[in-house]
């Protein structure tokens, strides 16, 4: 059964990421003047700023932050990385403190020149590591399963069963999950999946766009909702039949879309998220 | 546990098209040659020929014709396009046959405008409408369950637990499964689905290349075995301990290499067999 149509913009979060040709004010007007209530900040928009004015500008518009985007990129084969892995994924937590958000995202990042499972055991003791600082800040770690064909180098957990798996061996109020319909779409666990990680409560966020036919490259032609094969709104319906209430974030990498108007394609973004998502 | 080094090539199958610009008696002058005892025939290699006596040409060479390559995309929301597929599934049965091979290999199909389980419940009916045809020709049916970034378009089968789910439905001594470690590397059941699917008698066919990092095409950037992020001896071993004594398929899609020297080539392919298979 998928979800009803959403007939208001009240979970409509974008990531900055999205319309990556704005600045940081420029996506917070347009996003408050279209109506959007979310926002989920790339640390790339953030560089050279006052995090914590940033946060302060946002909620002046009427933001609320979803998360930050991204830690993670834990595994490696060389001790000096890891630990570099781990400084800066406390250095993430912080600006997510500073910027008043209480969720960091994961992409937890995989080393080609070890095994899956090698790198998965360092994914964990990453986590595990940094997890009393998160609990401190008050930011919550969500886990984002990435897609399989990221498994050489982005990470090491390609499905929402690893990811459920390892939230559950973790076992901290402060460690979830992130659904991303363009990750996930095609795996034939994912219902119950889904279903397992409202029930563990770790479903802590969930990421919309489209599968594009045919996809031209490995990273920057996601599709907007309703224009690709994704089953959004029924994998939405799927969300909240676990229990989900949060925002549903728009994150669009795309070449094509970052080469044009950037209002013109937030309109767009609102009509996909109305009508497919 | 990894296999043990492949000590000779007798157990070496390659597939036409690694070395697409050969045409057919290229190949097989240049397999044989250099040792190779197996062939897996792609359709496009038999283009406007007496198909039996490509045939003995092949075995003239000492070739033993392990597969040909490739029937299947059963699914479409229209009932002419599915009948299409049918007819041509037919002639591939054909083919094998009057080539002297008794296995095709199926790449399922997917149809972006219906769900994955719609295109899962055609792809069955579809080998269920030829299994006749293909008994009677003494030719077996492998299914190969493609990577998930193939789930839109060319196959909704994306898991060796799927494939070894279809096989077990259709109960069938001449239904079974190609496992490709390129499609199936990343997937954590791989193991215990590949113990599975020997118990069950349906290990037909192993296809090895590597996956290349990173990698820059969807289709045409596959790599040699040894320099890419497979553990493709560690998969043969599992292969092995789950009763496999076939041949091990080299299946390479690479616009790099198709683009030098075929005999260089066919030598690293050795090389890459005997190292890192």
């Amino acid at each position: 059964m998928s979800a009803s149509p959403l007939t208001d913009l009240s979970r409509l979060c974008i990531h900055t990421i999205t319309t990556k040709p704005w600045n940081l004010e420029e996506a917070a007007k347009h996003y408050s003047a279209a109506g959007v209530k979310g926002i989920t900040v790339w640390r790339d928009a953030l560089e050279r700023r006052d995090i914590k004015a940033a946060g302060n500008m946002l909620r002046d518009h009427g933001l609320a932050i979803t998360s930050l985007c991204r830690g993670g990129f834990f595994p490696s084969t060389k001790k000096e990385k890891r630990q570099i892995a781990i400084d800066d994924n406390r250095r993430a937590i912080e600006e997510a403190h500073a910027l008043g958000t209480d969720m960091l995202v994961l992409v937890c990042g995989a080393d080609p020149e070890q095994s899956l499972e090698d790198s998965r055991a360092q994914i964990r003791e990453g986590i595990e590591t940094v997890l009393a600082e998160a609990e401190q800040a008050g930011v919550r770690l969500a886990i984002e399963p990435l897609h399989p064909m990221y498994a050489d180098t982005r990470s090491a957990i390609n499905t929402l069963g690893q990811a459920n798996d390892m939230a559950a061996q973790i076992n901290s109020p402060w460690v979830g999950v992130a659904v991303d319909v363009y990750h996930l779409w095609w795996d034939p666990a994912l219902e119950q999946e889904i279903k397992r990680c409202g029930a563990q409560g770790h479903l802590f966020a969930f990421h919309v766009c489209d599968w594009n036919v045919p996809t031209r490259d490995f990273l920057n032609d996601r599709g907007l909702m309703g224009r690709g094969c994704i089953p959004v709104r029924k994998i939405r319906g799927w969300v909240e039949e676990a229990g989900f209430i949060g925002f549903n974030e728009v994150e669009i990498f795309s070449t094509h879309f970052w080469g044009g108007d950037q209002a013109e394609y937030l309109e767009q973004i609102i009509e996909a998220y109305r009508e497919h998502t």
